[in-house]
């Protein structure tokens, strides 16, 4: 399956943003905005966003260009006519997305993989019941898709496994980060993780313990300078010699006691163990391990310089 | 009070890590090292990794002149003579840490602040019972200091006000970021921060919901990005027009539901959200919110840059 053309539904934030992730891979792009002073604004939107990440282009392609691939509709069905591939991106609403997924089973191409960039409803809450549910699947983005590249995949029970294989491919080829999330779970894994970092931010603050500026401090000018280069599964790999194993059975009880506070039995099962070191090594050997350590510190130093040149719009 | 001169106790990775950082501000810096073998090693080691960084040295100071303001000791007596600050990086064992304290108690200079970069253990644990405990506190960085600014200050109830000011001042004036841990807390915060969101990684996994690889990239490929710029709290400020409080009236259940499944009862309080909408308001107003966005945008374009040039040491 080779996929030629995309069509859009919704030309808000998210949905300009994926219009630009498709255009600038190549395709044509058809965006339904049913809002007569959406339809008005958006192709000046889409031209200041593309202007801005000009520098995600390919080397021969052109703002202009990539905006010429681009058409609006105010007709669901002319925009999904021939379309390949469909991204439904309008609001947050179950019925709302129940209504349109109907009428993409009415007007969609017969083949047309039919994404949701839904937050948070699994797609068996609003297509479990018709006929085109086997081509349904969520690809939901880190915000904004157009500069986080990280966009995570999750099928129905009833999706079919092509779906999700011709989905991954083509994310791939538009130069996103597919990731698999194998179930259906609330939040899916995106918006989980996050959650993680904040729900502890918040009990920090709320127990008094520290302030807002000074816990927003240690990621910004702590861990986010090695996340943004290194997950925190290869960092940790990174801090015993022997790598993930040696590290975790070392320091395994800072994650394993706090678990068992939450009420999420043992997150350590020697299997998990096990996958992690199958990982880990995977990437790289463990007697390579001190050349990453060296990349990562070249890499944080580099960012340190980019983020000095780079500044603050913060007033105080 | 001025830190003229700091000894530093331990000269392993983090006390090599301090070492540089007080010598490149500036100051002299005596270590001391009980281990013939890890003296014998220590300047060699002290040189590579000043090298390393020599792009954090001021414009004026060379990689020569930063080693020469460091001396090794075989005398924790020596070691300590005259210092202003003392930096206790020895093994993470509690009898050590008494031990020690207990020495410095006898030999430190009397109005020499006595700091521990110990991650685990507060200072009540190990001083409650030393005359010197008004002048002890944790100073504990992220890993590596030389590379990472922020570093948590935490006095334990005995620690005297001007101690904790005074470090305070002394890690700005060394190009540090330091935040205040009000109360002593397991963990203090550094650790329970990466805790939170490796125990959610570990969760998923276990659950087979994710693979490790691309769990990694959620944040190497995705929020990383972000984090590398912005703590997460002035971060979700940028995802409503309104800022953060009409970011948490209408995604605060996001947080609020996971803290009650974990049994962490209410952790959105009006007082929190006031304190955090002075926070945010404090840094930016509300109408200067999207050229905020446009810097952060901006900024992940430049990553996404340099990222690419700096490429993977991995092998897969």
């Amino acid at each position: 399956m080779t996929i030629r053309k995309a069509a859009i539904l919704g030309s808000g934030v998210i949905g300009s943003s994926w219009a630009i992730v498709y255009a600038r891979a190549g395709l044509d792009v058809a965006i339904y905005e049913r809002s007569d002073d959406f339809r008005a604004t958006a192709m000046e939107r889409l031209r200041t966003t593309t202007e801005d990440s000009a520098s995600l282009l390919a080397d021969t392609d052109t703002v202009d260009a990539v905006l010429a691939r681009i058409s609006l509709h105010d007709s669901l069905e002319a925009a999904v006519a021939g379309a390949d591939f469909v991204h439904e991106c309008i609001e947050e609403k179950l019925d709302s997305k129940k209504a349109i997924f109907a009428a993409l089973n009415d007007c969609a191409p017969e083949r047309a993989i039919l994404a949701t960039t839904t937050s948070s409803f699994p797609v068996s809450h609003f297509a479990q019941d018709l006929p085109c549910r086997d081509r349904c699947i969520v690809a939901h983005p880190a915000t904004p898709p157009h500069l986080l590249p990280v966009t995570e995949l999750c099928p129905a029970p009833f999706t079919a496994d092509w779906v999700m294989e011709e989905t991954t491919a083509f994310m791939r080829a538009c130069g996103q980060t597919p990731v698999h999330i194998r179930k259906e779970v609330e939040g899916f894994v995106l918006n989980r993780m996050q959650a993680a970092l904040v729900v502890e931010m918040l009990t920090l603050l709320r127990d008094g313990l520290i302030d807002p500026r000074d816990i927003d401090a240690i990621i910004s000018q702590g861990f986010g300078l090695r996340w943004a280069f290194l997950g925190p599964l290869e960092g940790v790999d990174l801090n015993a010699p022997g790598g993930i194993r040696q590290y975790l059975e070392r320091y395994g009880f800072l994650f394993t006691d706090r678990a068992r506070d939450y009420g999420l039995g043992d997150i350590l099962p020697p299997e998990t163990v096990d996958a992690l070191e199958a990982y880990t090594r995977g990437r790289i050997p463990v007697e390579a391990l001190p050349e990453k350590v060296a990349w990562r510190d070249q890499s944080i130093l580099a960012l340190r310089a980019l983020k000095a040149e780079r500044g603050s719009v913060d007033r105080a």
